[in-house]
């Protein structure tokens, strides 16, 4: 009976990239029990990072896409966790979005959604997560965005 | 033998509001076993949301009152996880807060005060928690102070 | 079989401060379960504080060093939880770094590792962790860097 989040994922367009190596001298994700803690993960994709400072230079819909490839490199971060197996995910239990932006920028909630609903679209229910979203005056490389999570797994 | 934190409110002369709703597409927390992990609160209360920015506009005292309501608001949410019942509450465990604040602000220890206070105050020995207080060069929708929190119940 | 990560310390010429008190009124650390939350440090040591803003009058080599002594703080407040005895360390889990920098730094990751080199010297495969590395608009009192911490004990 299996959920087959791969399946959703490719039934929504996206595939996901190799799990994204570190920046530094860390590691993209610890296991404790049944809890997996996955590194912050900035905002970028196949074609490079994604840079950019909200409410100067970029725009919300843009703010989106980078928070959603935040996402899909959560998720693929999560499933090398599983040892490839997504449906071992139970729940995301945490999401903490950080947004790089100018001192009067307030669409914060809106730019992490584009993880947030990301998340909601792929595992249903168990995607459903508690959230923060702020403001960080920049962010490493000068991504537009960096997203670190909570998940549990079985 | 109840400890009966909701009379223990009753004394301080807090009313809990309605847990808010989240500003975007996520849930207000996530129960994984005993933990409660609360999604990032705001600034607010019955009058409204309480923007401002630390250094410029919005004195310590205010801001130790915006984050206050972050702390309400986060009981709020704690209440509801527990099913209503705050006395499950075993430990407040970890606050993080985040001051929307100038680039040479330096008091968000005081700021952050406001809700780590009332935790002591409404629960004591369980209320005493881990915490980071940092500037963020703005917050959602103009907010003061916004704080996500961790939570063990029984 | 001791770990004895106490004369690595030694042999890497650390000697750990007494744990410091925290800036404000909350605890330095929670411990649930086989989980120690450890409140965010900031940069100091026996010298006092260390404060800059890293693109604006603190170099990334600055930035290091100080991010290095909230790691040695980290470490400090550890010993503290497991009642002075460091090898009850499993698994150092996830580290959050805040850099106090201006809207154009671009290496948070640099920084952070001040601290991250300092878990794997110490511990070895226990210190891999999990990290975010964002930029703050400002930190407490004007220090350079504040970490916070989760981490597995036995």
């Amino acid at each position: 009976m299996s959920k087959n989040y791969e399946n959703k994922l490719l039934s929504l367009g996206i595939s996901l990239p190799d799990a994204p190596a570190p920046a530094a001298n860390y590691v993209p994700y610890v296991v404790v029990g049944d809890m997996v803690y996955i590194s912050g993960q900035i905002s970028g994709d196949a074609n490079g990072r994604i840079n950019g400072k909200l409410g100067e230079n970029f725009s919300v819909e843009q703010g989106q896409l980078a928070a959603k490839s935040c996402g899909i490199n959560l998720i693929a971060q999560l499933k090398a966790a599983c040892d490839g197996d997504l449906d071992r995910l139970v729940q995301v239990v945490k999401l903490g979005g950080f947004v790089n932006c100018t001192a009067d920028f307030t669409d914060h909630p809106k730019v992490i959604n584009g993880a947030s609903d990301l998340m909601v679209e792929v595992f249903g229910e168990a995607g459903k997560h508690a959230r923060a979203a702020v403001g960080s005056s920049s962010l490493p490389l000068g991504v537009a965005v960096e997203i670190e999570g909570v998940f549990q797994i079985r």
